[in-house]
């Protein structure tokens, strides 16, 4: 049944995003507390305000599906949407670097777009729904700029230290009249984002709330013989009708029996339509989106709804690395350390569980634990699901080798970031077969292992925020096997 | 519950496409049969065959959301799509000309792929996946083309006439050693695709019953309180459990009151949150996507399960507007004929409604239908849901007019062709306002028009394919009033 509750009232008069219902409320002064804090991170950085500078932000447009007359449906870009929080297409905005005014240039509609996509606001209605200072059209940008008699626009130049890819450049015309700085708003504003305003953790928090829920409801509905899109379609219709999300914040990774080992499965060459199949294990991977903030959630459960002996044996040592981990995260720990703690206990794991033998410190110069779990621990998370950040402030340089070489950052922990912490132990045939045929394999009990070649994979990745004494776990789905036995069952009776 | 039937046994041996479960199997023979025709068409038009010359084609590629390490989810080119059937990525392919020989370049992948995205498949799994004569890696374009003599590459180059938008030209390393043909191959491609094969026919109709099908269930949801997003969710959700369908053919638009006045409601501007009011009417513009190929379905209904008088009203007139477009519509009949006879089926409901007055032709003349219909009737459906080739043909020049500006084809129906038959009575308060102040008024009842502005509009639209001797409608959402209170009240009991 969709939930149909009456909104909360709020007593404040301030504008906010919600999806109606009981979806979240997120306030618009969230953004301009975001604006403030870039601000003053920009001026600590040495730039010197002047009145003749703005920051310059161009939000996403519309991207065609190739030669077609269809879009895909428009998601705005992470920056935009943190400093102004517009979900519309087409919008552009400066905040002054000396007032830290902020003027929001909207997009002019010709009379048609009043039958075809809906009413067209007036400037006054855009200036209260996101409470800036100034609106103006953006065919007036070059005008509007030239009579507050801006010379220097800093824009957001970098390269995301996942994809490798970068900014993508604003641009008007008439932008060749000013002088376009590339250099200083980068890092103030990414290392902004990286430390989350509580109104920001609240947000998260909730998107958490929702993604568990519809996790807990994936779980509730699987049995053998559906298959693996069916899970997916259970998440998003649960996260659409009581969250409001009309957006996942990834591709969802719904993976039984062997895909589990595939770690982003679910891509369009590997698209989640296996079948669920009496022992499979299945690992669902999925976060919803909320006004562009992003949750990123593991669970791993039977599909039968019954772990078998060697699921809950792999299942309680993802679970011991993750509670561990979970234990020691603080300010001050550095995230790289995290990633080798969890690898430890999966070592010790592996080690009792007979799959792989030998002495602790070999182990590790043998980076055997990444054979198992050959990715990274965790990654920020915030308005990106892979966030911005990794590899600034005091992050060691990416290591070389198999597992941490995936870690997308490396950095010492603060207080309010934000950070999944997602062990996982995979059987995956190809790569441990190349280990039992070289120097690794004196580690390995192999016909054990390969006794696991068809078992799948197993993660658990929780949201945490780091806290000023330890951590605060934003998931909520059930963690513990009887527990998630105990809510299959129900589906069974 | 999701439907898990067992898969259909099929006796043929030769490669589909599916999504498992009972699902719909698309045989690759369909993609070989598009080829053949298309290189039929090709030389038909006068090209000469030559054992220097293919037609070269590019798949789609992934398209990063931003600068950020995510992707949009991966839906493949059209012409691509028809031609080969491939679902993945970075593929490009070759029809040779003379031979009509098909060669498929898959991408290549390092062997990290295999962690992350699965099983790294050999160039014969490909081959016969596809059903294709040879498989080469990308890499490879350059020198399989010159190995096999190779001097010209015809591509597909044209605008939409829709969107206005070019093809995108192919593109690799060494393509400026090869003659690019842009001329002559856009027309014969295109004009192959307007007109359906009897496979192709059979997809689409099953398409169409899964989206037929997804309305009922949104219909038998639907109540007062929840809000439009929350009835997309059950079409997404209903298409994606029973057909697989991971796509929409394009963004929902779920209008309920005066959203339903709004022709492209639902976009990220006016993103289906509207609740669900007492006394609205409900306008559903859905429709699922399988294997490229789109449904293109629209059904209103009153959101408490009864219609009112007025609803009614208006509901009869569109529907008689589409009863008789579709008992008219045969081979040799001009779809901008077809667009007029709806136009004087809404002129005769609303004289009878007493919502506009006056001589039929002087109704005529003064374009007073198109205030309450001011799109046009409808398009051709197939890989797009606006699909190409409107204005090539015999097609009339696109007419300057309010309503008719919009048909996107003014061409004679030939058989095998599908369309969609979408008449619709809007009360747009703007343009009415507009019209009462103008010489249109002296048509208008004003006090009773006016009686109309918060009602919304209602829109029916199916898709039909053109017979040898009338029109087989492919749709098969219930039409009839007393019907759909039948379905709506099951849920109130
Ligand atoms: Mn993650
Ligand atoms: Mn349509």
């Amino acid at each position: 049944e969709p939930q149909t509750k009456r909104p909360r009232v709020d007593l404040a008069s301030s504008a906010f995003y919600s999806q109606g219902l009981s979806t979240f409320r997120v306030p618009m002064s969230m953004h301009a507390a975001n604006r403030s804090r870039v601000l003053k991170a920009l001026l600590e950085s040495g730039f010197l305000a002047s009145e003749r500078s703005v920051m310059f932000f161009q939000g996403g447009a519309e991207i065609p599906h190739y030669d077609t007359d269809t879009h895909n449906l428009f998601q705005q870009e992470s920056n935009f949407m943190y400093l102004f929080g517009v979900e519309e297409p087409g919008f552009f905005a400066t905040i002054h670097t000396l007032t830290g005014e902020t003027t929001l240039f909207v997009p002019h509609f010709e009379e048609d777009y009043a039958i075809w996509m809906g009413k067209i606001h007036s400037l006054s209605h855009w200036q209260t729904k996101y409470e800036v200072d100034h609106v103006f059209f953006v065919g007036e940008i070059k005008s509007v700029l030239s009579r507050q008699n801006i010379s220097e626009l800093l824009v957001v130049y970098g390269q995301n230290s996942d994809s490798h890819a970068f900014s993508i450049l604003p641009n008007f015309p008439g932008i060749e009249d000013f002088t376009v700085n590339k250099t200083d708003l980068y890092a103030p504003l990414v290392e902004t984002r990286v430390i989350k305003s509580e109104q920001e953790i609240e947000l998260l928090a909730w998107i958490n709330k929702i993604s568990s829920e519809a996790h807990v409801a994936v779980m509730e509905s699987c049995h053998v013989g559906m298959t693996e899109f069916q899970l997916e379609s259970i998440f998003l219709h649960y996260i659409y009708t009581n969250g409001g999300c009309r957006h996942v914040a990834y591709t969802c990774i719904c993976g039984a029996g062997e895909n589990s080992a595939v770690l982003h499965y679910g891509h369009a060459g590997n698209p989640n339509k296996g079948v669920l199949c009496d022992g499979n294990i299945a690992l669902m991977d999925m976060g919803a989106k909320y006004h562009g903030y992003a949750a990123d959630i593991t669970c791993s459960f039977p599909v039968n709804g019954m772990f078998s002996e060697r699921q809950r044996l792999i299942y309680n040592i993802v679970r011991d690395a993750q509670l561990t981990v979970e234990s020691h995260i603080r300010p001050g720990v550095r995230w790289l350390s995290m990633h080798r703690l969890a690898e430890e206990r999966i070592l010790i794991g592996l080690i009792s569980a007979n799959i792989i033998k030998g002495d602790m410190e070999e182990l590790k110069s043998h980076n055997i634990a990444a054979l198992f779990m050959p990715h990274g621990l965790g990654h920020f998370l915030g308005l990106d699901v892979h966030d911005v950040g990794g590899y600034l402030g005091d992050a060691h340089q990416r290591p070389q080798e198999l597992g941490a070489k995936s870690l997308r950052t490396t950095r010492t922990l603060l207080p309010n970031m934000v950070i999944t912490v997602e062990p996982g132990v995979y059987f995956i045939p190809f790569l441990l077969e190349k280990a039992l045929a070289g120097p690794q394999s004196r580690f390995l009990n192999a016909e054990i292992l390969r006794s696991f070649f068809d078992f799948g994979g197993i993660r658990l990745e929780d949201d945490v925020v780091v806290t000023e004494t330890g951590v605060r776990v934003l998931t909520t789905v059930p963690r513990d096997p009887d527990q998630i036995q105990e809510i299959m069952r129900k589906n069974r009776v």
